[in-house]
């Protein structure tokens, strides 16, 4: 999760741009965010971008997710000039987004499985990105900015017989009973607009301040409990330590009332547990209507400046 | 799949039958069935029981899934001397069931870790196969012929905005959109008792008449197609062969008819086309009342010989 400024480009700057909806399986990679060395999601996609269009691409996304955290909802955009976005088409008469998507998929194997010293095997890669739609944006779209809220699950196996193979890359295998009324209660103590500095780790120039506008618990039919953790935007770790703090009320080490207590406590200490990261999946980022995209990601980034 | 002949403990044996229930990830083994120099289900676990008890252990198992081929209901016996059982407990005021399963847990864990040249790195196989109960089966059971039947499931992404990167491990993407109508057209028309050598790898000594009691395709929630497939018992290889054989009708290449006309002509030829096995999960085994247990595994016996 680093500081990026994107360019956004208005109606009269003569470039396109282009919204990707993609899902990733967080497991092999470091995270969203490129860095020197290391296979990430972000690398992968502008390497098969770069290579598909000769030149460097750079991708702003809608949630940076942290190493080992997945997505099925992840929104970018990138921008083109109009002759790039022609020239997908190849001259045929076919359209250019079902062009780049076509291509896209290939491409994206492609670095996956051709990388030097990938530190996993090919088969787990194989899949492990999948671009579901890549289209031209709506004037003023920024799927950061625009963004009105972003919706992550947790998925959480209390019980033993609930441990299932098959899902153990999205679930957490937890040892003890966890109580979910005692979770519901200690969840709706914290939600609003609130400080939730205890929960993040701060950035510097960056405010704390979030709207939680969901964060409650299901037990699924198959005994799974399901965490559902929605805001306008999350600071860094914020949803692992909303979780690993609730964890805590949910085995009955603490009252309902303590999420609130850290809350308001505003402080980062011994306590703040992050739970794992292979349970979380980013499901879905809400955007508004159309005409009112440029308004809300003017004042998005009046709010903010370097966190999502 | 190989040919095997459990002993039966007979009521005045002596030795009681451990009855276990598990899950595993089929991808990073070759299959159920013990192949020397080969990472296999039943050699893991085995091997974990032969570190606890001692001796080697033989288990008997209700479905000898292939290679890649999963299981969420699968269930397997053994045989210990009474002394044996109670040691479990280590002399201590605890239960024997609950002893042997955290005692099996961790060393299950240690055999898939501890493997020299695992063929897949530690990360994937934590976790790969759980035990989810063990106690003592009632008098007359046996996992492989007291079984009534067994059901599996079969998952296809038939549209590509369905390609989840986080369930591929069980998951065929297919490119091919299905006509979930026609599936099941094809499939109700070959149930019932019936020679299904065409959908069967046939062993020497062996019948290949099965009751497939269901064979049925649901469109889930999320766009996902899922077969059901239950029958009395199956050859080897069948429910694949079943899948390959309706992909071919739900892609309209064949009319509904087809699946009949290729059960009655009883040939294996280059139209018997075998789905891949990594969306095949074995769900569930069903077992009859205690006291008819021992009825239905002679009854069974006197049928087979080597197939499950």
């Amino acid at each position: 999760m680093h500081s990026q400024k994107p360019v956004v480009p208005q109606p009269d700057s003569g470039l396109l741009r282009v919204r990707m909806n993609l899902a990733y399986d967080g497991g092999p990679f470091s995270g969203w965010a490129i860095q020197p060395g290391l296979l990430t999601v972000q690398g992968a996609l502008e390497e098969a971008l770069a290579t598909l269009l000769r030149r460097p691409i750079r991708l702003t996304v809608a949630g940076r997710t942290d190493a080992g955290v997945h997505a099925r909802g992840q929104v970018v955009h990138f921008d083109l000039e109009p002759g790039e976005w022609e020239s997908l088409a190849r001259g045929k008469m076919i359209d250019p987004s079902a062009s780049l998507l076509r291509r896209l998929r290939g491409v994206v194997t492609k670095v996956l499985g051709g990388r030097v010293g990938a530190p996993v095997p090919y088969r787990d890669l194989a899949g492990a990105i999948e671009v579901h739609t890549a289209e031209l944006a709506p004037i003023g779209f920024d799927a950061r900015f625009s963004a009105l809220w972003r919706r992550y699950s947790y998925r959480i196996a209390d019980r033993a017989e609930s441990w299932d193979p098959l899902t153990r890359n999205i679930t957490l295998w937890h040892k003890h009973a966890l109580d979910v009324d005692a979770l519901n209660s200690a969840a709706e103590r914290i939600l609003g607009v609130n400080d939730y500095l205890s929960f993040c780790k701060p950035r510097q120039f960056s405010t704390t301040i979030r709207e939680l506008q969901d964060f409650s618990f299901t037990r699924n039919n198959d005994g799974v409990v399901v965490a559902t953790v929605r805001a306008d935007a999350f600071c860094h770790n914020m949803v692992r330590a909303l979780i690993g703090a609730s964890l805590t009320v949910g085995a009955g080490e603490e009252r309902p009332e303590w999420l609130h207590e850290r809350l308001v406590a505003k402080v980062r200490d011994s306590k703040t547990i992050l739970a794992p990261p292979h349970p979380l999946i980013l499901e879905e980022v809400k955007y508004p209507d159309d005409a009112a995209l440029s308004g809300r990601a003017e004042q998005t980034r009046a709010l903010r400046t370097s966190e999502d």
